[in-house]
């Protein structure tokens, strides 16, 4: 279920452009602010109109209120629309206008969330086969909760944006055994019914238990399973693992808690199985940190806000005792804080 | 999320008694048909009629067609004013007019979801004490999954309907370390706001590792912090416990997977913390068992469909890779089966 709310009256997209515009035009103004203020500082005799200054900011610091009131209570299909309007109306990209206007973590949570849904993740993506943004875990989070259809777009927009293919980077990027699994779990496109072949689950469950058993993770056979059956089939292997085996895969996948190839097998069977609990579990280690990992943060509510953000948020109460909305606000602040709290929906936290 | 669907245009309480005696008098019909039919094979000779009376089945087959129509989609507010309107049109108590029609599985569940919530889960409990019917399951299900005002309504039932107090009851049919659980968790008026004391999770966290690790399961602090702390409390002295001792506490208390206590303790913790996983375990069991546990399904499916069904659905698939109403659509038939189906919201199964 998603957690943005869209007014009742809904602006048509020039008018929101037209109140973006402005939004942009106050900032403009605030630019000239700082100028003085810096000024004022050079010049500490003059010190007489700081107090004046200071009076007017609330006026002038309207405009991100304006840009989160609009853009954090639109969905995709809306934000679209606002986006191709701007560019015809004013012959700039929205983008470029909020990547100008604004900075740093607001300024990321912003430009991710007025993305194009697959663009989103295609530039994600992209960053987690980078060097130094690497982040496998997130190219398995966008391979394994996206639909296949959903992860098919994502293809082409990387292709679209970064003209080469996201298989041939991730492949790149990667070697040994989390290259064996990446590569196809980000290639493929699989089936999406609920037929299931409850004989194929018996025999591939019990192959992931003799192959797991033997401590062989990265054999053929396991990977293939995991990246390429229907999230039905999978699902029904897996549960006939847990009822045959005693215990669920990640479990015995646990052998050892830090190698990164078992962290990124579990992370695929949990992104299939039970997406929210994942994404309550990124959330919570991105707000537990010393120092909140804000890209993770970031990742996690722009791609989930319109998906299932109220069952993440029950899936991280049920988990840490605090609502999200609660640890967002304490680990945050600003325009960012804001941002974020309008977008899972907790905006009173 | 409720399961259940009211029609776009919901008729009166009395149009739907007006249906409801209709359902009933073509009943009285096929009562007449049944001795006929009886007739007829006592008297083979003339079974040339037997062919006319089959054709005309159909037609006093609709009877329950109607009923589950009508009550399988109508809100527990909505049944509650047709059994007023009932009583007062035709003098005679709607649950005592259903019992008299119908029969075994179906009559069960027709009389459960009939009945006001609070009166439901009375005559559930009340059941659970009894020897020939005895579930202590039940009794912590009832404690732990309802609401302080919904609990304390069904200790106000069970007195107008039994004479006697619930935990009079169930302190009598119980003994030893079940009653110490049973008496306080039936009895509390849990506070439910959300405010969380921090020190308090961690001492009381400690207390329950110290004592668990001792094996003291049935110590009395053990039992007082189960049972009179609030979910959001006690949910955060679980967390504690479980990220500071590396366990969740249903993992430590399951030394002797048998033992009965040990199991109200771990459906006390979970029933509290994960409602739609306990109940869709307890779907899970009773279709699974051999000669489905039609008391379980009937319970589960009338007290959950207004409340979280469409989640104990959610969490029901991800572990048995099989949708409840095709599970349940397997498991039973006839009219009891599409009474089940509408309530779940699955009658296309």
């Amino acid at each position: 279920m998603s957690s943005i709310k869209a007014p009742d009256h809904l602006p048509s997209p020039a008018e929101d452009c037209e109140q973006l515009r402005k939004a942009f035009q106050v900032e403009r103004h605030s630019d000239i602010r700082l100028i003085i203020e810096q000024l004022l500082i050079i010049i500490p005799f003059h010190n007489c109109c700081v107090g004046l200054l200071v009076d007017q900011r609330a006026g002038w610091g309207t405009n991100e209120d304006l840009i989160i009131s609009i853009l954090a209570h639109r969905n995709a299909a809306q934000r679209s629309l606002i986006r191709k309007a701007y560019a015809e109306t004013y012959g700039e990209d929205l983008l470029k206008a909020l990547d100008k206007e604004l900075s740093s973590d607001f300024e990321r949570i912003v430009l991710l969330w007025t993305l194009e849904p697959a663009d989103r993740d295609a530039f994600m993506v992209n960053e987690a086969t980078k060097r130094l943004t690497s982040n496998n875990l997130v190219i398995v989070e966008v391979a394994c909760t996206r639909t296949s259809i959903e992860l098919f777009k994502v293809r082409q927009a990387y292709q679209a944006r970064f003209k080469r293919s996201v298989e041939e980077d991730v492949a790149y990027h990667t070697s040994g055994d989390i290259r064996k699994l990446l590569v196809p779990l980000i290639s493929s496109l699989q089936y999406e019914g609920d037929e299931v072949n409850k004989t194929l689950a018996k025999s591939e469950a019990k192959i992931l238990h003799e192959k797991i058993a033997g401590k062989e993770y990265n054999h053929d056979e396991v990977i293939r399973i995991l990246t390429t059956r229907s999230k039905a089939q999978l699902l029904a292997t897996l549960n006939h693992y847990n009822n045959e085996y005693g215990n669920a895969i990640n479990k015995d996948l646990k052998a050892d808690p830090n190698d990164e190839y078992l962290k990124l097998l579990r992370t695929t069977v949990k992104s299939l199985t039970f997406p929210e609990r994942h994404f309550a579990k990124i959330l919570r280690l991105a707000i537990n940190k010393l120092g909140t990992d804000e890209w993770a943060l970031a990742r996690v509510v722009a791609s989930r806000a319109e998906i299932d953000m109220e069952r993440i948020k029950e899936e991280y109460y049920r988990r840490n005792s605090v609502p999200l909305g609660r640890a967002i606000a304490k680990d945050t602040s600003g325009d960012y804080e804001k941002m974020l709290l309008e977008l899972i929906g907790h905006s009173d936290a």
